[in-house]
Order: structure tokens, then sequence, then C-alpha cells
């Protein structure tokens, strides 16, 4: 056989998922009332969103980001209401 | 009056709260058999967190870390299950 022999790295992928400038965002809005009843005064808004660690195998950083946009794209993000970011870094273990 | 002039700027702490290590996630195992069964393969795990934007004014950087503290210590984690992070900047209008 003359395949290349690819090494598979585990990464780690950082994703946030925020919901866009002007989307209502209750949760949110019941944190500020909370903080607010606490008497954290200074408090002008508060923004809900999500993080996610997910490990994962590729051959290299490209592969990774790509797989991690795919999944971003097909069920980890709402893209109607929602934008996402997310940073890919080698595990080492 | 002799009271020094308090200038009081806008901040953005970012927080980052997760699980601890070894506590169930049954969201992330949920995500993880949704991206495996659309065919994510090389995914090995998902850790499912949340992640706040908090808008605040504060004297100075020391006074906005000490606030977001209390805030993740009194209302936006959980310390028995989860463990948080956060970064504070001030805000460019």
């Amino acid at each position: 056989m003359s395949e290349a022999t690819i090494t598979q790295t585990h990464w780690l992928a950082r994703i946030y998922v925020t919901l866009k400038s002007g989307v209502v965002d209750p949760q949110g809005d019941t944190i500020l009332g909370a903080l607010r009843q606490l008497h954290f005064d200074s408090v002008a808004g508060v923004r809900m969103g999500k993080y996610l660690e997910v490990t994962l195998t590729a051959a290299d950083d490209a592969a990774a980001r790509a797989t991690v946009e795919a999944m971003c794209t097909t069920l980890l993000a709402n893209p109607v209401i929602e934008r996402y970011t997310f940073e890919v870094a080698p595990v080492t273990s």
C-alpha cells in the first residue's frame, strides 16, 4: 500500500455561542434583575450565552477547525439568532 | 467638600462557568450523541458550560474584578459543582 500514514491528534475546541445583538435575551434580563436585587447596582446589562468544550481527533489544525465549523452550523448554533466563535488547540496529555 | 471625584468607567466582563471534572453532564452527553448521529465520528467528548457577558461600571480594574468575583460566588456559579473564570476589559465606546 502506498497510502501515507495520517497521525491523528487530539484537539480541544472552545466554542462560544452568543445571541446576536438586538435579539431579546430573557435569561440575561432575569439574571440582571437578580443581580440588582442582590444590590449589584453597578451592573448595566447581562447577555447569556453558551460555552462548549469539544474534544475531537483530527490530522491537523485546519481539519479540526473545519470539523468544528461544520458542527456549529449544523447543530450547535442557530444561525438565525445566534453567532459563534471558537478556538482550537492541541490537547497535551 | 474635599472628596475626590471618582471617574466611573464601563467594563465588559466575560464569564465562563463550567462543570467541575467528574460531574455528570447530561446536556453535553446529549449533544455528543446528536453529533455522532450526524456522523461527526471524530468527536470524543462534549462538556456544556455557560458564557455570560456582563457590562458594569467601576472605578478601576481591581474594583471591576472584585464586583464580578462577588457576582460569581453569590449568583452566577454553583460552587459545589461548577468552576468559573472571567476576564475584564474596559469598554471602548
